[in-house]
């Protein structure tokens, strides 16, 4: 039995996500769908980029990864489906797996009428594309069988953090339920970055010299979270609200 | 293996969606169970009924459909199951099935003991009335198993849009996440009015001459959503907030 | 096929919760997983161990319940794993599990390695330590292949209300996503109290002579909730709105 995983910004307040499993499940009941979340950040295509980078790999390999967060559905951007490390993805071709992409991955189009339900709407391509996608996925039906290859695929800008002036300048990309704010810097940067020299670490007017291991060894910790990005957190608080945070805060390492 | 569905207006941080899974795999571990929303306005019957309308064809047939949104538990109002169209419902007797109900439908009282819970306490049916009906009838029990014909069942006045002094008159009648407004006027029912004719539509203080095809046309669009109805919304950004929109807020469509 | 729950304060919008079943279902694909919640009060265990007493019972025997509220993740509280009517539990020993236990129950420490996922992280345990744990205990790993017994686990005090100057003392524990305020004081404690005799409930200013047998009876209500606990509630309202009740205020019962 296939997993099909389901990330969108649909929200859980309304049917959207049960109508993609319904179609989902007409369409090929030999599959177990896993939710992932539902509130990336209304229309966030930037969020859900890093998000579909963290979780897919804790999968079994096979797995069936949809995401959509697709404020242009209905224009002419395309659906599309590809497979890495052994995994399959589905969603908009709107820069959403922007982290996935590199020179191995091969991109189709899903252009197929007939792995679409009939009738295709303009409003909600989750239930009458990626849905039915995922379940002829699931069914064995091969990647060029959705449609052409894609040869420059949407691809978002700024991402990843870059060295500038004696710095490592990246930024707050999204804070957890517990307002931990986590950034696009992971371990493995800062650790080429330093290069065994001592760093200061800064948020605002924060300032650390220490990573920390856990959030419980004190007041405002920094340090490297379950996904090896750098985060900063308040232990039995929320850092996000203490600080009025934001989403964009630029965080700066340099050697000391 | 059958699919049952859950829309309570139970919210996610409770306990008691859980519990109900619990009640059903504990009695036919061998159904699927699928939550469409938990989130349905605290006690908004009208909400539930729009919804329930709206995601039930999707599954495959067989499905058995399980909506709870019940502020008078505990009273004499009935428990009730019926089937439509190849597909299962269950549900209090309250009118949250009204735009299911045709000459067709008809409707059992869930009365037979031995489908339920052993102990039956007076708020919380979905545990031990709802859960094990849908469990049983996903077992193979008969409808007429489950209790007496219903012969009046409550039905929810003024759901439908009307016509009145030459214009067509609806409301807005829930929101998406994204703030767009979804109202009761359907596709079908526009295109019977205007027969042909231009049409005007009014919201508020704004009016429109054209419905969209998408969101991604304009600042603020009037569309037909994706489950057919007419609907308001503004691109990348949330137009209940925006205009302080409300539930039941008048729509009006005239011939130009 | 073996049912796991999951409880969590990770929250929906983060992809925690959908990583900890990615890695359950590439150890162990022949399970089911059923979500409980997972917005309980960021780290608030006792909230926690309120919860996971009210919903375990209700599913088949042999289901694992993996509860995780753990703020001091990364410390060296233990992760812990326990059976108890049938049923299994793992999670942290912080006290979530404070009012399952007695003399009968035998806690052991998941120390093993070959349970866990290769690199363990200092703030995810959820994902390394306990998702894995419970994958391997459906697939038939003895409790006592985790580690050794734990003879003094952590308790939670003063979960229970108490007799003091001839009245029974509790408090609201919690709140439901209606605004019904429910307390610690279950409905037998109270008949053991009162022993026949009339009483008096108090909660803030109000008082209350009956127990109510469901909302719908009258405007505030006081009534024993479907858990079995007395709860305070306001027909088609918010009591903990209208009121400003708060997690803690006290309950207090007397002989009238």
């Amino acid at each position: 039995m296939k997993t099909i995983t389901l990330l969108t910004d649909f929200g859980t307040k309304d049917p959207y996500v049960g109508i993609m499993k319904g179609v989902i499940l007409s369409t090929n009941p030999d599959v177990r769908i896993v939710d992932i979340t539902h509130e990336v950040d209304p229309q966030d295509v930037r969020e859900g980029a890093f998000l579909v980078e963290e979780y897919y790999r804790y999968f079994e390999k096979g797995t069936i990864h949809v995401a959509v967060v697709d404020p242009t559905v209905g224009s002419d951007r395309k659906p599309i489906v590809f497979s890495k490390d052994g995994f399959f993805f589905i969603g908009p071709d709107n820069g959403l797996f922007t982290l996935l992409y590199d020179d191995a991955v091969r991109i189709y189009s899903i252009e197929n009428r007939r792995y679409m339900r009939k009738e295709i709407s303009s409003t909600f391509h989750g239930r009458d594309v990626f849905a039915p996608a995922a379940a002829y996925l699931a069914s064995g039906v091969q990647l060029s069988m959705f449609g052409s290859v894609v040869q420059d695929p949407v691809r978002l800008p700024d991402l990843l953090p870059n060295v500038m002036d004696n710095g490592l300048h990246g930024e707050v990309v999204r804070f957890d339920r517990f307002g931990n704010a986590i950034t696009n810097i992971s371990g493995t940067v800062i650790q080429d970055f330093a290069d065994g020299r001592p760093i200061t670490i800064t948020l605002r007017d924060m300032s650390f010299s220490t990573i920390h291991k856990s959030y419980y060894e004190g007041e405002v910790v920094s340090l490297i979270g379950s996904a090896g990005y750098l985060e900063f957190g308040l232990f039995m608080g929320s850092l996000r609200e203490k600080m009025g945070l934001c989403k964009g805060d630029p965080v700066m390492i340099t050697i000391l």
